[in-house]
């Protein structure tokens, strides 16, 4: 008996070469005529954009395939014939079915498969995973993850991911997860609470509190304190409130760690870096790129050949103050703000999106910026105001990377955590290897998300993520 | 002004060609010798498991030096020139010294740095990460993430990583940690209670109770049914109270799925996948693995070669018993048992340790397990009473990868649920993808930490790892 378990042939692999022979090939529905006497299908199966037309005559192969619906599964046994109309191109005869997936509620399964808006399909992660977007999405999203391996392998990197469970808290800020094992035990086994009414984390897991990271920075700078090259694609996390279209609570982190490298060093590895990922995808995915160009993402190709047609723009955040200064009128008007940074304010998304977007309609690096908007691990300039610091803005997006050379020197780093009246009492490990044989290092980061959605032109980053986690979304 | 800034040239890259040219090297003191008149020093830089020997007969230079210990971090200007005894070498004579990393603590430093005890240095990360052993590791858990990365994509396979927070339990067990916002607040803000004393998540960040994942493995079967092949490198979490060799509480979690294939294409590419890896770091880690046989894991080369000479064995949990039985008083002699595994009972490390290492002395696939002892998605075999699971269990190790063709009927899932009395709430997205169109797939897991241990040869899975975290373990 003939089943879907023998070898068969991704629908990528099927050419002229196998005219006349006769194949298994399995997939899914993604659209279907059928008529009283011949029948149509338009067939995909995940290794390529494009699809593979099965057609039948026969009346009882007809009769069992009434039930199909879009989404469907399917796998047949066909022979490889000419199509009709087009010279270059197969079609397969259908001549035994092997799989037919049933569709339990045809009636909603159709629905959820014709509502085809991307938040309605959020609900529905079984047909989402099928549809034309999502499918070109999700191909380029793992080609983006193959091209980062292979940059950063042909630069020498070491790709070591660090823990992800800590007990210290890299930025300084609250937004953190908690973890805990106090709390599983639905028999009522509550927190035990000492007389100050907090929490007694010594009786938890790992005897203290732990949460999840927010970034892998700070173990990278060690590790790179013996490797020279490192990085990972840890995700990190954030507890933040927010319900916007670019942030999530769980999201995938690129960092990199270099020993011995300056400002200059991290912005010619942020452009290498990302014009290597468009180029790669421009070069591998032009199928899944025309697909989401049709509907989803019009104008996205021009857009990424736009991106790597030049240098990217580098200037400091002095000279975009005095860029803002000039243009104040403009920016007023077009974003509706009463009011501008001033030199020592965060530049805020309204003013980044014009310098990126209006002034240089192209991905620019601003760096150096004021010591008091950026962490205590920074190296200071010589001005005493500014740090050695810089974030990557791509229009149409914001902030893709930020970098930064590390303060190396022990005093002064303690100097600043004084001055900020840090608690660094879980950040010894760190703070050892800053005392005794300090090493030079600068990186960045990345959030991959974000790359993603500048390669698909995805507007939402929920969209951009296999199972999107956010402030009250998780249902899976 | 010279300084350690300007481009420097990795070790690995040093060779005869550069001769008698000046350049920058910078580095950690792997070895020194200083005398009056004349100071050697051995220094590593990540890029190559070899060092490069300076060496200086300046005076004034080598009262500089006399502050470095074992691990100091150093920039120097040189020349390239012959090696004075090995012809095919070259040394570098210091010309100037572009940068000393200071040593705030020499004393407690020198002492960590000679306590070589792989146990102690968790303690001193930092150093640590200096050392012979551990850059050879890490440098091999870097090449065999670029090995598993370029293999799966050659099969054609997309790497996507599922949610880490979940709100589902895939495996059914209790060994999850709970991840909240309601205990972060230290001000004393503790969970609200109801009246039966359960804790409130509706208040939390999630409007319910989230866990860190076990496994991605049921998202992976969604993605699956769009993709056709899709593989994760997400970390998986137990809060398992354990203090072993072999467990984690977090663990980096290779899992692959795919559609339309049998137990059979499981242990093909289980053993593809392995050996591929195998050969990977064989070919281009020798250097490194040399390191590691010299001491810390002697025969791990010969261990390797063995593992590619020839296929894997494949054997039914019913033949394993056979031989067990067989056996008896062998297997409980040498692990000192009183009882040994009946049909329908666990196998157990020790009878796993004797069919690997004893009897086959390779890695081998034990297949058909009793269904009791399996997942509740597992697919039954025929004969009603088996599963078609299988294990690899390699010498020295024991299990590696877990794998199974799972059940696509969704009346079977029901049923198998219904009669577990499982909760299965939490798992509506995924029972719905089985309900309507369910496509056959199949798919396994491997602990990549233990694949690290065996091509390291290292015994303790801490050691294996980065930033190691455990039960009551983490201290970073």
């Amino acid at each position: 008996m003939t089943s879907y378990k023998q070898k068969h042939i991704d629908i990528s692999k099927i050419t002229s070469a196998l005219l006349s022979t006769t194949i298994t090939v399995n997939g899914w529905v993604r659209s279907l005529r059928i008529q009283a006497t011949v029948a149509f299908i338009e067939l995909h199966d995940g290794s390529t954009s494009k699809t593979i037309q099965l057609i039948t005559e026969d009346l009882s192969i007809i009769e069992k395939l009434k039930v199909l619906c879009i989404g469907s599964s399917l796998s047949i046994l066909g022979e490889v014939v000419k199509h009709p109309t087009k010279e270059d191109q197969v079609e397969i005869k259908i001549k035994e079915i092997l799989y037919l997936g049933k569709i339990h509620d045809p009636l909603t399964y159709i629905l959820n498969a014709k509502k085809t808006s991307l938040e309605t399909l959020r609900d529905h992660m079984d047909v989402r995973v099928k549809t034309r977007t999502f499918t070109a999405v999700f191909r380029i999203r793992a080609a983006l993850s193959k091209a980062t391996h292979d940059f950063w392998h042909n630069l020498g990197f070491h790709h070591l991911n660090p823990n992800i469970i800590t007990t210290g808290d890299c930025e300084g800020g609250g937004e953190v997860f908690t973890l805990t094992t106090l709390l599983n035990n639905d028999k009522g086994d509550i927190p035990t609470l000492d007389k100050t009414d907090i929490v007694d984390y010594s009786k938890d897991f790992f005897q203290k509190q732990a949460f999840l990271t927010v970034s892998s920075q700070l173990q990278l700078e060690l590790l790179c304190a013996g490797l020279g090259k490192v990085w990972t694609s840890n995700k990190s996390f954030r507890s933040e409130k927010s319900k916007t279209n670019r942030h999530l609570a769980e999201f995938e982190h690129i960092e990199w760690e270099v020993a011995w490298a300056t400002l200059d060093d991290l912005m010619d590895q942020s452009e290498m870096y990302t014009q290597f990922c468009f180029n790669y995808i421009l070069t591998n995915h032009m199928d899944d790129l025309e697909e989401l160009n049709k509907f989803t993402s019009k104008g996205i190709i021009e857009k990424l050949q736009s991106f790597v047609s030049k240098p990217y723009k580098r200037i400091t955040y002095n000279d975009v103050l005095l860029i803002i200064t000039e243009k104040q009128n403009d920016i007023k008007s077009i974003y509706k703000l009463v009011e501008l940074p001033k030199w020592g304010d965060d530049l805020g998304s309204e003013c980044e999106k014009y310098i990126a977007e209006v002034v240089f309609k192209q991905p620019v690096f601003v760096y150096n910026y004021p010591k008091d908007l950026k962490s205590f691990y920074m190296k200071h300039n010589e001005d005493g105001k500014t740090v050695q610091g810089c974030d990557l803005l791509v229009p149409g997006l914001g902030e893709l990377i930020g970098s930064s050379v590390r303060e190396e020197d022990y005093d002064k780093i303690m100097a600043v955590v004084a001055q900020r009246k840090m608690d660094v009492s879980s950040l010894k490990w760190y703070l050892e290897m800053r005392r005794n044989g300090s090493t030079p290092t600068a990186g960045a980061g990345l959030g991959f998300d974000r790359l993603v959605r500048i390669c698909t032109g995805i507007e939402n980053i929920r969209d951009a993520v296999p199972f999107p986690v956010a402030y009250q979304e998780c249902a899976y």
